[in-house]
């Protein structure tokens, strides 16, 4: 890991951990954070309804997708632009932060205005002047790791946003392309542990996006917790198979909620904070 | 996985889990059972110290490899055949159960004589005529998981044993090989509530080759059993760095013993049997 | 590859494979083309002299990065976009096509204004915004697959550039992610073939970045010629250990001139045309 | 590489290359040698079939299996040991050279007194008791790679075979696991000229296995020869959608028999001996 000396990215013995406050929600060093809700927002309802009950079940974070980056410029591209509107509806009715993806420099100024934590997904990892501009923002930024990043490269990016000053950077992942193919793609979970011991950064994990499949998202969020994640991050969808993207990774919110009692649970015996505080 | 219709391997809907009974040892469903030792037997001394250690923090099986697999053939290649008489004083002094490496048909009939579970690596997982031989000789067989192999793979690699009439299996995830090169191998953590969807066996990791780091192996133990895991296979050495082989993974004894601990405590929030038992 | 019906990059039994000129240089079936130069731009000296020394030895397009996305932040960036001046230069000297990256929709009228042939990098093959621009400005894009980019996913992401009426988009396999590292990619050959099966438009093969290593670089441009590639882009500096960045990537002049010489041999055999020409 | 260090199979600056000649059948630097044949022997009337039309069309070695490890117990396993006679009729009735595949060492000494070259699959490649028991027959040895081994790791396993004294290895590519799977395997072509490198063994490839469709063997073959191959292992059926086994990436007699045309006019380019002879 030569490239990561003389960065600030990197961890130095005596260090402590980086403990980002946004509005009084926590995330980092001994606090558990869950960001939830939907692939994409779809409509006002959809959006009020799932920020609602994960609020209730004890997440801190919105999910608040209005762009969709597609594989194929012929599917669902998300909400758009106009969806600032809601982002203020919801920070209007709930006490959730929102969080959003920037997709490029031409809206930044717009959710920078309304979003709390803005998000560069995996396939801008590597998107230099976007992690900049960003970076410039002065917003918490969550960064996810590019599916064929190296935990090296992943730290290097997370580089470019604090060498323009920004230090609060949350960085995710979301699992990594090998040969397997029964999960849509490979959590890799050591890279908690991994990247503990390599940066003071907080590190969540994706366990949506990782497996590809609802039902192997409660046993990778208990063992993102178990390795030492700062959080997650879930797509939560009322109806799931109604998703207009995703659907099939979505978990719905009965199963949201009983999630966040087993971790509830699970926090406790590790000594987790944030998350009993829901119990309260 | 349309290769597993007409399998023994696969979980048909209402079927209990399979739960292997070895002189009351538990492994499977509702229990997690620790198998620890040195990568290689190196010594008879070695051997007792580590023996009475694990057995004294916990651990159920011990892990008597007295065959070493190298990629080169100058390296340190194990004890030899010679071995079996350390697995006779193992059994006088403890009352942990052996598990041992078979690396050929040539010894099968002497270590089967001998120890208790029989294991099959992951370079051998595609090595079917020894999987036959192995299944004919009716003892448990942990099989591992090739570094390459898919879970179709793993599974059909299993149902050569099962179709011998042996289906006291317990599969082993212990990392694939990915680009990614800060751990060894890529732990893939899903690969167990994956396989537990797909097959009424047991399932256990093996955090120690997975990751190739000591460090890492407590996080990749917890979140093995979080993930559903129905035990592990630990190496764990009473001075690492003096080991033959694999000392880079090697926990020591202390470390053990509070992993051990941990373990405990999460498994009696997540209902897991045979570990609470240590503490009585 | 469900997701390729109804797309324009797919290719339809009975038609013809595209063939892009610009300026009377051929790209695609039937021809081969050669696009050479450094990895990035350092000096005019540097331009100047390899791209007189490429073109005089066959190669058609000139490799003109003005831009060098780099892991680090802190590494060398390339020239930045007061380069412009040297394009206009080497369109004054030389009757080289001019080919370079964009990497950010900032710079894409100015490069589009000077450059023959735009480049979006294998870092930027999933970022949508840019490859809507980039199509919108009509010149020929050539389009660098992603290092974890299936087939599929490649073609979609060319489908972007097609999709808002540009179809001159010329396909280039660059390496893909593998475990193997003695080389710094892993060379799919295969997706040439795969490719002409799938697709209309022309493949060109990056033989320097999926190698690594120069002296696997003629290697690798011959078995893409014989696998049915359309062109090549490859890395040539004069005194690669002096280049700035991929230095241990990059041919000498001598070797290119070799290197051409046996590829118009082979061409010959396989009836390539373009090739042929500069022997005359 | 340094566990290559002190090994027999690594290059030596001033050292030949080895050339494996078997009853004036040359492999090796200079000499381009194909092995031919289906998948698995089925019958004896398909064996003389295609054993006579590709010893016609310029094969040297006839490919002869009569094990078929195959991922599932319960899909066609091969011939069997009874298939000696079948060696000993194409002995009778042809010129070429046969080689078979090894399974296990039970019927190394059968297959041995009649082959003229033994094969270890990809899936034992690790199966070191395996390599020192064929290497100590002497007769030369096809090492397959492993589907995930590095090149480091595939030498170390050639070495288990000169380790015991017989330095007649051949080496070859068939392909890696990668996650593209528009292919069964991704040819890793450069595996060729770095394995050249490396060790003074010769190299072939293996076109059928790595791309797994028959419309891509021609392709892949032609880029081996252009990579520095000095052979390859093609599958050849007479009607392979009859095929037991892989018949999807067997190519017919005729397209056999034009690649052999095209390989060698290309090789009369290159300079490779052997195939030359065939024309006279």
């Amino acid at each position: 890991m030569k490239r990561l000396q003389e960065t600030k990215v990197r961890k130095i013995n005596s260090e402590r951990n980086t403990l980002i406050n946004v509005n009084d929600v926590h995330i980092g060093e001994g606090y558990f954070t869950v960001i939830a809700g939907p692939c994409a927002l779809e409509s006002e309802e959809l959006a009020l309804t799932t920020a609602k009950a994960v609020e209730n079940a004890g997440a801190k974070i919105f999910r608040c997708s209005l762009f969709k980056p597609r594989t194929s410029p012929y599917t669902y591209q998300g909400f758009g632009i106009d969806g600032i509107e809601l982002l203020k509806l919801l920070h209007a009715e709930t006490n959730l932060l929102l969080e959003t993806e920037v997709l490029s420099t031409d809206h930044l100024e717009a959710l920078a205005s309304e979003a709390d934590i803005l998000r560069v997904g995996s396939r801008n990892m590597d998107n230099y002047e976007l992690l900049k501009a960003v970076g410039k923002t002065n917003k918490p930024v969550i960064l996810k790791r590019n599916m064929s990043a190296t935990l090296e490269e992943f730290l290097l990016a997370a580089e470019y946003i604090l060498s323009v000053g920004n230090d609060k950077v949350i960085l995710c992942e979301r699992g990594i392309r090998t040969f397997e193919n029964y999960t849509r793609n490979t959590l890799d979970i050591l890279a908690v542990p991994a990247l503990k011991e390599l940066t003071h950064l907080p590190v969540i994990v994706d366990p949506s996006h990782s497996t590809g499949r609802s039902s192997l998202v409660p046993a990778a969020s208990k063992a993102a917790m178990a390795a030492g994640a700062d959080g997650l991050m879930i797509e939560v969808h009322p109806d799931p198979l109604k998703s207009f993207s995703d659907g099939e990774q979505s978990i719905d919110i009965p199963t949201f909620e009983k999630l966040m009692k087993d971790l509830i649970e699970i926090g406790n015996v590790l000594g987790k904070k944030s998350l009993s505080t829901v119990l309260s």
